[in-house]
């Protein structure tokens, strides 16, 4: 098997398009044939609602995109059962020919980030993704168990760099010795993902970077030749494709811009729920996909 | 039911010991009794197996401690069996009068982040956790649902402040402003902890300090005196008593001490090794856990 970023690559270039689609299946929002097994509080038929839109999500979007990111939070919430949708999804849509991004934001100490590095992306994972996302706050001895993981399995991850929230400066846009935070954050990544780049040029270890900060995300693509960026914050979360610009090389490729609700939730759209009956919200994601494509490319 | 806050500080009082044990369950490390299990590499049988242990390790430290603080790490690596072996420890340990502090360090931006609240800790949580530990990268936003939800429902968070590991300094430890990024995420623990502070002066919000600083234990305890301060690194990661004298107030409350491998794991070491026999691993927890309530009484 050829590395992750090699892997990523070739897919992006084979769909001619950056464009990650996001699953976030917050039960409270799926289409209206859900709704009955979501209402019935029993979380086993609440954990299969989830695992069938997931499965229909896949089915619009897999001959489109290179990759989808599952959003773990919303499959815990589910409890075990959700977890074991989790792995249905993953398996479904590495059948269906898509590379899987799960986005946990896991970290903890040595060992334990170990546990967590084997546990999303190790040889006997029962989720057995192609990526992670981490989070830094432990500094760099907490990513390396994941690097090193990531290596062994032809995985990736993505450390988060700068968020796309309303606060995500709060702390990591702090000034130290004339540099941000995030910077500081980002020269580790750099580092990682140089050690450990392949034949496309990108390495193991890629950055999230919010498409919320424009000018950010463009200081952030010189600082790391490296690192795929993940870029979260279109659509819903209102950057457009003039936001995210900068985020690529001179050939169109090192990053992948993800959507969530405005695409798996398109039916919702105001401009989309006149145009499609509930029991057309697959017409609906595909839609949403094909524009935002349109709109990237 | 009163706050999570002075659950944990009445039963500290009663039993006498800020004594915290981690379940660890690294399924390489369990007594020689749980090995067939493990080795069978079926999932199911390895999470029925770290299950069991765990159910061991609370009927010892049950009469003797507040509370237990499970690392979601060791069990999301059983997969989904796994997770379904925590519901079931943190049931057993509620049912022996424990609180349970999940040790998770999640986080994610808002509506997400209010996610993995629900998750584990919401009113339908197929987990139920009494607190859970929460990362704060992403900014105070990030932090908002999770206090909303633990609130809610009378249970706690833990924010990494100071962790304990070597690397904790890489980015905790910047200087912005003539201020550490640490204590910066501290004035914001603090802010929520004393808006949230019940009876006992200690409010839903706390901080995770490794008690393998004791100078920043020491000015962290200063700068939070609503928050309950979770201390890790006795033990295995090399601190001791002294080192964590400054974390509690002038009654001996504010803080629980964890220790994780030297208790859970107590049959391994080399000064119990000959004194127990591989069945007798429950003696050596015991053993354990009253030596440490003894090092810090």
């Amino acid at each position: 098997m050829s590395s992750f970023s090699d892997r990523l690559a070739q897919l992006v270039e084979k769909r001619g398009t950056p464009v990650l689609v996001g699953l976030d299946p917050r039960w409270e929002r799926l289409p209206q044939d859900f709704i009955r097994d979501i209402e019935s509080g029993d979380p086993v038929a609440q954990a299969i609602a989830v695992q069938r839109f997931c499965h229909g999500v896949i089915d619009v979007v897999a001959p489109l995109v290179a990759a989808v990111k599952p959003q773990l939070a919303f499959f815990e919430q589910l409890g075990p059962a959700g977890m074991q949708a989790l792995a249905d999804v993953i398996r479904y849509a590495h059948q269906q020919g898509l590379l899987v991004i799960l986005d946990g934001k896991r970290n903890d100490i040595g060992s334990t980030a170990a546990g967590y590095a084997d546990a999303y992306l190790g040889a006997t994972s029962a989720w057995g993704g192609d990526a992670l996302t981490v989070s830094p706050y432990l500094g760099e001895d907490s990513l390396q168990p994941f690097v090193d993981v990531a290596v062994q399995r032809d995985a990736g991850i993505f450390v988060l760099v700068k968020t796309s929230n309303p606060g995500g400066g709060d702390f990591q846009d702090l000034v130290a010795d004339g540099e941000t935070v995030y910077r500081r954050v980002a020269h580790r990544v750099e580092a990682l993902a140089a050690k450990t780049a392949s034949d496309c040029g990108y390495g193991a270890v890629g950055a999230v970077v919010g498409a919320t900060y424009p000018e950010q995300l463009a200081e952030l693509r010189k600082l790391m030749p490296h690192a795929w960026l993940l870029v979260p914050g279109f659509g819903a979360q209102g950057a457009a494709a003039a936001d995210v610009v900068d985020a690529f090389d001179e050939k169109g490729l090192g990053a992948v811009i993800n959507a969530s609700r405005s695409i798996i939730f398109a039916h919702n759209r105001p401009e989309f729920r006149d145009r499609f009956r509930h029991d057309q919200w697959q017409q609906a994601v595909e839609l949403a996909t094909r524009e935002m494509i349109e709109q990237l490319s």
